[in-house]
């Protein structure tokens, strides 16, 4: 089959990568779409130190096992894979199982192939009036869904995003359903684009004042970015930080201890509500899309994902 | 009167230095006993940039107004003043009033002197069963305090306090009083050994594992202690960076981000609990007295302050 795979050698596309054979539990995954996301790119450069296929966000049609009431359905899946026996699988679930594999990530081949395999326990059914240029999305729109797991945001909050990129623009939408007052910050002008056609208050994040939002989320993945939105987090207020960041940056603790600021890691979040949000039509996602490859293509498209300003790149087999 | 102060060039006693006039809604407060803090040794170094008398732990009597109730009253004071107009001062408090000034750290002559000044709206009267040695330490236990404010600790958390120093040893004794399981970790065996005789666990912070403590608390203040803390918290945990940074440090964010861990900056906490605490017994504060100057030999006091291992050193006027 087809895969988009990383090596020692960097990325490439290999016709001929073996099919999958799903393990005990698991589904073999026909893909119908999938989505290049920052990580990926992340990963090209060497985060995590994965060898493998990429691509962890998908939306697929399952062929085995062919009996159950799985066959034939179409399915998105979280990416974790835990050893579901430690206490953190039984407690909380395995994104955080210190065993755990991650789909196109740590230990699991991806979605970027013809075919991939996951955990039954892991897919959801897509509902019908969600198509698969949608559906690809729920992957994102989970993760930015995380952040309303981890911190209550109050209606009346004064809420920046920082980054007005491919997950921006998703955690932005997100938020904005609070009807919290919210603005999406970048540092060009025309980044801000499409963020005001999507109905969005936005602004040059350089001329944001300082301390002035109680939920500030940097979603550049950048120094820079992270900077610029401690900068602006008022005291007492939440940080979050949504973007894979690769290694070490420099913060600055004077102002989160006498502002006595909390920064929160962010990363995978709930499937169900982001299908929900969906099919309701209530996050705009088809406007992010700004390019679409067949997989032999992947190295082009990866590169079209990487270029500034470029959101959405999909892969449609 | 004497003053230890931090000018342009260094810190000097002064013999001669202006006895401070209280302004409207002020009180005079003589000088019974204060306490030198790691952030005094870092103001020396250049933290915030401030010139004045150092010192914001102290416990006085008041002298002006001499009507009213205050006259003759044993005190300790909290250290912000705030404007009192803007909606940070009504909603909060002074702490983070952006006009705000603070004893002996920022715009405020502080209490290492014969006499210094507060609004008598600052002050707290000491009850008599707390004697001067102990009310010192007011200040100091409020800022353990304040963890206490900004997370819910639960009784069967795992914690760790990272820094068997002055401020890491009020901590650990407040935290532990949760019931939590709470293990004090220091980098020398020698530095372990009061807070054993306090009764507290203790352990070697490199010995610790990783992924290991539900609350980690980072009381070193420098950067190869926050890389520790942050690698002993557990995924979804919690990190309080509780000592005054001076500037910028490096920080893990894959580790942030990836774990979900969440930092919480935290400074100064309430006086009336501490106060409470101190009158029960509840905290042992006497063993960490490891010296006592008059105020003339005040450089002397904060070099014995700024030796590794030291706990509090007091200054006697």
């Amino acid at each position: 089959m087809r895969a988009l795979y990383l090596g020692p050698e960097g990325l490439v596309v290999r016709r001929d990568h073996p099919r999958p054979a799903p393990r005990e539990g698991e589904a073999l995954i026909r893909l119908l779409r999938a989505g290049i996301c920052s990580t990926d790119l992340e990963l090209v450069k060497g985060y995590a130190g994965f060898h493998g296929v990429l691509g962890h966000e998908f939306v697929g049609v399952v062929e085995e096992p062919t009996g159950g009431d799985w066959a034939g359905k179409r399915v998105v899946g979280t990416i974790n894979l835990g050893c579901r026996r430690c206490p953190t699988c039984i407690g909380d679930g395995p994104e955080h199982c210190p065993e755990r594999t991650v789909l196109g990530i740590a230990g699991h081949d991806g979605a970027f192939a013809d075919y991939l395999t996951l955990p039954v326990a892991n897919l959801l059914v897509v509902p019908d009036e969600v198509d698969d240029d949608v559906a690809v999305f729920t992957e994102p729109l989970a993760a930015a869904l995380r952040i309303r797991d981890q911190v209550a945001v109050e209606p009346s909050a004064r809420l920046a995003v920082v980054g007005p990129g491919r997950l921006g623009l998703l955690i932005a939408q997100v938020l904005a359903l609070t009807g919290s007052r919210l603005v999406v910050l970048g540092r060009r002008a025309a980044s801000l684009e499409l963020p005001r056609q999507l109905g969005l208050q936005v602004g040059l994040s350089t001329e944001a004042p300082a301390d002035a939002f109680d939920l500030v989320v940097e979603a550049t993945g950048n120094e820079a970015g992270l900077a610029e939105s401690l900068r602006l987090v008022r005291p007492c207020g939440t940080l979050i930080l949504k973007s894979t960041f690769h290694g070490a940056a420099t913060v600055d603790l004077t102002k989160l201890v006498v502002g006595e600021v909390r920064i929160v890691g962010s990363r995978c979040g709930p499937f169900a509500p982001a299908l929900r949000l969906l099919a309701s039509g209530s996050v705009a996602v088809r406007p992010l899309i700004d390019g679409r490859y067949p997989l032999e293509r992947g190295l082009e498209a990866m590169a079209h994902a990487a270029r500034p300003g470029v959101r959405k790149i999909l892969l449609d087999p």
